[in-house]
């Protein structure tokens, strides 16, 4: 189903380049569409957004863009009237450069809080990128890539048209906060109303379920761009392949996050309703004791019936609860079983850590995406940022 | 103020053992009381409680306490029926073995959930204790310790009475999920009814302000025990000197979280009421990238914007917020300040970090109390906990 290498949607394109942000790897990148695309998005909730962050709500207003430019290492967040005009004049420069209007450009940044933004060096970066335009999205995600540990492209035919994803995920920046940066584009007709409302709903199962580290970054965002050059498409398998890809996107953030060795998958099924099968479900996937239990591939399920018991405000009949660890189930009725010790370890020492719970209490149903907590985590955001 | 070495109030003494739940560490402890004591508690709110807290709960009913027994090393939790009978066998056999009834004594557990407890050996290896009762509460201390770098005992004096606590904090049990424990006995004659409403209104801004890493075991217990042998007490002076020794006992539990180097102490100033203020200063002791920040000694202020504005449903004025480390002022008007890096590095470097927010919007204060997070969380979590 998935495109293997991934490849764009009819019309879109890539380029990145080190622009000397960071002394050798890539930290600039541009995707853009060859004819206007229908454009939604979802930023972060964070109350102190970057400034990319403030004008792409507004610009995305419009619902419509052409292109996308991101850099990495300086995030342009917590710097004032001073990161507004930074982000204008990026916008400015890669339209310039790609032969559009700086408000069919959407800016994105990632790296260190409060410090200027390298403008100049950006503005000249861009010139003549267009020139290094290429077909193959790995090009563009490597170029967001920051401790990311490989280039994150995906994409999948749905009828006539393509979907395609590039994302950096939790990867710190040099060393820094953990921000989820996720592009998606299709060459489906798709009005931009309809993308907002198509988005919202699948970032809501997929990248919205995804933590790392509770810690919820200030330049998160999420973007879909349709230009529409394959025409309509059916609402309901273009819906499914969006949901898939998303998923499957979200997967190999959480699987590559900050000092991640394995996937941490926990679905809830059961509660009182779809909220608190979402809270239990992140309450799972966060619980640093659950997560070192995943790293140490320790059954210590105790650590499981407290992560989901932490959830003072949801509904938990202690006699109805069962969960399974990877297939074996570890507690019944509220009780740990007399699981097979060996079994449980062995299926926790694979690479992915699928927890079942089931509440029996009410329909809700979610399912979390996160990772193992190890020493690498600690050893990346220990360091000093600046050196 | 604080007594050293800390002293029991009149009538209070204590006797520790180990009856080989563990190896060789002492695994039990009893506190007695020679009289009847007014007694209040507050236990965890998780929805697996441990089947002491259970019992517990139904026995601090009646106001009235002689003794405490605890175990270490199973803790007595999703044991169902038979782990209550455990508990009320524990109670009998203290009872016996202190001279008082199964009704005035609290029972606590401590360490592995969902395994029984091996309750004939707490029953033989409580025969006989009472001829071991000594006055030194760092006694106590050390028979409840699990990975607790040390015994944690505290008293003062406040008129003619004395307050001391007696706590184990959050190292792991073998290892497992941290615990706090924390045990207060004084000689001032007080109610129980006003000791309940004093205890819960101290616990509010002391224990329950302590997190090391967001999960809430399931047998945390704060009992209070009021004698009164030393007569009535002015209770203004013994609401402050309650305060302020667990105040004192909870940065204790602080300081020695599991694989904590420091102290980390968040106060927020002017939020828009004392719950946003709570809320606020947990996001920015539970941050992980805070925490790792505070451990690498790394000046990285954004992480501290990060985490004060993903308190989503808080009122925040990005313009209004103030930030200081340690007396350093870093952020002004939401932005990052042009500080001095060394000196702040200076200060992130000693054995406590205080961060100070002012948000400007309202009246609302709050102080929370944490740790760094360090490589030892990871080692000594992950591990099996059964080897």
């Amino acid at each position: 189903m998935f495109h293997d290498p991934p490849r764009f949607p009819r019309g879109f394109r890539t380029a990145s380049r080190n622009v000397g942000l960071k002394p050798s790897a890539k930290d600039l990148a541009v995707f853009v569409s060859e004819v206007d695309a229908a454009a939604a998005a979802v930023f972060t909730r964070n109350h102190f957004p970057g400034a990319p962050v403030i004008v792409g709500r507004e610009i995305i207003r419009r619902g419509v863009l052409r292109a996308i430019v991101v850099n990495s290492k300086v995030s342009n967040v917590a710097t004032g009237e001073r990161g507004l005009a930074h982000v204008h004049r990026m916008a400015t420069a890669a339209a310039r450069a790609l032969g559009t209007s700086p408000d069919r450009v959407l800016v994105s940044s990632t790296g260190v809080i409060g410090v200027p933004l390298p403008i100049e060096k950006i503005e000249r970066g861009l010139d003549g990128i267009a020139a290094e335009l290429v077909d193959d999205p790995r090009v563009g995600a490597e170029g967001i890539m920051t401790t990311d540990s490989h280039p994150k492209a995906l994409s999948l035919g749905v009828g006539d048209a393509t979907i395609t994803w590039v994302a950096k995920g939790s990867g710190m920046i040099e060393p820094n906060m953990a921000t989820m940066l996720s592009y998606i584009m299709t060459d489906a007709a798709i009005p931009a109303a309809e993308l907002d409302r198509l988005l919202r709903e699948v970032v809501d199962v997929s990248f919205n379920m995804l933590s790392v580290d509770t810690d919820t970054s200030t330049s998160d965002t999420c973007v879909i761009l349709a230009n529409g050059m394959a025409g309509p498409i059916d609402r309901d398998e273009f819906r499914t392949a969006l949901t898939a890809g998303s998923l499957r996107m979200t997967e190999m953030l959480a699987r590559d996050g900050e000092g991640a060795t394995k996937l941490l998958r926990a679905t809830v099924r059961g509660a009182a309703n779809a909220t608190e099968a979402r809270r239990i479900a992140k309450s799972i996937v966060n619980s640093p004791l659950v997560k070192t239990m995943v790293h140490g591939a320790d059954p210590n399920v105790g650590r499981l019936l407290m992560a989901i018991g932490k959830c003072f405000e949801c509904t938990i009949r202690v006699d109805a609860t069962e969960a399974w660890i990877n297939g074996q189930n570890v507690v019944h009725r509220g009780q740990r079983t007399t699981f097979d010790e060996a079994a449980v370890r062995t299926a926790l020492a694979t690479d992915t850590t699928d927890i079942l719970v089931v509440l029996g209490v009410g329909d809700g149903e979610a399912t979390a995406f996160g990772c193992d907590l190890s020493t690498g985590y600690i050893s990346e955001n220990a360091a000093y940022y600046s050196s």
